[in-house]
């Protein structure tokens, strides 16, 4: 693969026949293994066996006479820590896939693409399984096939699904207890676009820090998928003010998303801009970046104030693990003992959705975003939309920064005559800066993050 | 002094004379600063001109042939930083206070005992200025004159006041905006129990951390004074689960006041008496302990969990400063940085109130308090009252943790006749080991606490 030199050009799907492996996104859910040892589970796990070609779930089920057909769908794997060329596209085939008591069968229709998924393909995500490995947390699409003991999904539900890993495959067998019925309205876009940047922005601010009206919220980031989520969520309280960094040419559209002061964290410090405009600082910081904006951060804080550091995105600089940045990252990490935060009646807290494991609290919190979405006080900005043989573009896309809102991985084979599903065609949206990154170094793009 | 070695010996009060020195408590105020430039507040202070000896406001402000006699009060001074005796009752006098605009002058009816004042007295509280000093940062009284600029109070208001230091003693000049009117069915001892504790722990409960219904909490030295106000607090939002520590001989009180489950660190280990109960933790722990006990309420924290640290009690230990206990308090603090944090999404943060400065929130919460108070929701808990002269066995009380809710001291003059004024007479509410505590040398003391 030559994706690293010419992120445009496509990928042809490898193939790859494992027969014993079912294409199961990755959970901790405890019922996975207690279905495991379930004799019962095998009839309702016979539903499955249909053919992954099947369009229509309905007809799919109709046609026993399919069963026979061994199971065959694409999936994004990663096959080694590195650039974005380790992301291949595979057509996996097996037969027969059985459910377990408590899972569903569910033919994905769109992935959502995360910051942790770049971080995974360099080797920087911790609870990413080691390589070779189907990459992908969250997804949306249709329920083909339910196991014995799930009573509240049937074929043809439009569903919300999640998972450590596995996401991005054509089929993915995952426990019913993670997925979420779609609002009728609702695309498959945004239904992929919701889960992850939505519950974080939604726990940070609602679960750990406690905003309410009148508070300020500084948001970094802020036209990334975490960023306008948390700022459509500050629109849900009253008065609140959003202080929001991202590059000039994003500033119309974040302004009319709800951040109330925009700032070019390119051109300007962005702790003199807020002290400029609230010489107390606020009450509430969103860091994903770590390191030395963590500290900065910290010092913008009033009293009582809180800093939630969610990542390290300054890690992330070139398209390889970056060990300078790490260290520069690491070195200017936030450090601190209790007496200092006494003094300065301040709360620090750290942020990983990936380390919850409370089903309840993702069950209430989804339910939560979801009737936010029905209520029309939330919805999903999705910047583009990529095949899966476009994963190399997706993935730069996001890279540098480029996008508005969420970068979307579609499944199905892109069609001959079909022009690039983007809504940010040719460098709309994106700056001169932006657009000139991908002719820079890598080792250039280090300082510049929005 | 011998108060050392007898706390029961009374102080003869020390005079005197310092007739430029007006009665204020610190503050930080601005408006004390813009005040003091304004020739316009004269005429108003005049009214302040009034004998110290007045008991009755009105009548002393219809007395003019009164400013001839010079101010004359008992105040209750830190000499030096060590042990009890440092704390000396003196009779200042002095000619003619002169009220600044936004000043009142108040006759204090009873003062606070906080465990800022026992750790100031040992020269470890650094918002305390240096010896001498009066002490003190909260009582309630009477208003007998108002400043320029003063619309809100009048002479005979019965009010909260609220002051860095200089609160022990009878007359004290403080800003109005720092004193809150009474309700009329609040004691004087109520009044004065009601500001610090509680706006700790309201602020802690409902500012930083977010307790809401279903939360549990950990609550340290829950018969003290702040640990009562918490727990009461705790009661206000539905289904609070409350861990509270304190010896058994407290646990009767403590559980009539709303803790769910009394935990006697004495003779058990509360993260094991915890993890029984609730495997997975519990959601908020306030800790006024510091050191290790920082360490293990962090441990015990569910994801999404906060610790509060607001004090570091395992500092005082004996009745002088403890170099040891210190350094052992300050070696096993808990430090830590921002990746930790995220790995288990949890939050630190820290309080005092006197780093407070935020005059709305005081105000506010304030407010909040007195209607809770109204509503019948809370009650301060008046452990015991000790006049001025009696001061030694009031911080000795409190030191020795034999306390349960608030040390009040009282500036009228005790009558020969007159009893302790205890709610805790001859060991009631103090189980034999805290008895004890008196005899056992210092050093002994520093593992108790509650």
């Amino acid at each position: 693969m030559s994706g690293e030199e010419d992120p445009t050009q496509q990928q042809q799907p490898e193939q790859e026949k494992k027969p014993d492996e079912p294409p199961s996104a990755a959970s901790d859910a405890p019922q996975q293994e207690s279905g495991s040892s379930s004799p019962a589970a095998e009839p309702a796990a016979a539903a499955a066996e249909q053919p992954a070609a099947a369009a229509e779930p309905a007809a799919a089920a109709a046609a026993p006479a399919a069963e026979e057909k061994p199971l065959s769908f694409r999936a994004l794997v990663l096959t080694g820590h590195g650039g974005y060329d380790k992301v291949k596209l595979q057509v996996k085939t097996m037969a027969k896939p059985k459910l377990k008591a408590g899972e569903v069968l569910v033919r994905v229709k769109a992935c959502g693409l995360n910051f942790a998924e770049l971080l995974g393909r360099q080797g920087l995500y911790e609870l990413l399984p080691s390589p070779p490995v189907t990459m992908g947390m969250e997804g949306s699409g249709v329920i083909e096939a339910v196991g014995e003991d799930v009573n509240d999904r049937k074929v043809g539900d439009r569903v919300i699904a999640l998972a450590r890993s596995g996401m991005w495959q054509e089929v993915v067998v995952v426990s019913a207890d993670r997925t979420f019925l779609m609002p009728e309205e609702m695309s498959f876009e945004e239904g992929a676009a919701l889960t992850i940047n939505y519950m974080t922005a939604y726990m940070m601010l609602f679960e750990m820090a406690n905003l309410r009206p009148g508070k300020s919220v500084l948001i970094h980031m802020a036209a990334g998928g975490v960023g306008i989520a948390a700022t459509q969520l500050c629109q849900t309280v009253q008065d609140v003010t959003v202080f929001g960094t991202a590059s000039a040419s994003k500033h119309e559209t974040i302004t009319q998303g709800g951040v109330t002061h925009p700032i070019d964290y390119r051109t300007k410090d962005y702790v003199e801009e807020i002290r400029k405009i609230s010489p107390k600082g606020v009450d509430i910081v969103l860091d994903p970046l770590g390191g030395s904006d963590t500290q900065k951060g910290y010092s913008l804080l009033k009293p009582l104030g809180m800093i939630i550091v969610f990542g390290a995105a300054n890690c992330v600089t070139g398209q390889r693990k970056n060990l300078l940045a790490m260290a520069k990252t690491w070195y200017n990490q936030l450090s601190l003992n209790t007496m200092k935060l006494m003094q300065s009646n301040k709360a620090v807290s750290g942020f990983h959705l990936g380390y919850i494991t409370d089903e309840q609290l993702f069950g209430r919190t989804m339910s939560t975003l979801l009737e936010l979405y029905k209520q029309g006080k939330i919805k999903p900005r999705i910047d583009s939309s990529y095949h899966f043989e476009e994963v190399t573009e997706a993935m730069k896309r996001m890279h540098e920064r480029q996008n508005i809102g969420k970068v979307i991985l579609l499944p199905e084979p892109k069609k001959e005559e079909e022009k690039p599903k983007s809504n940010a065609e040719a460098g709309e949206n994106v700056e001169k800066n932006d657009a000139a990154i991908s002719e820079k170094k890598e080792e250039e793009v280090k300082a510049e993050k929005d």
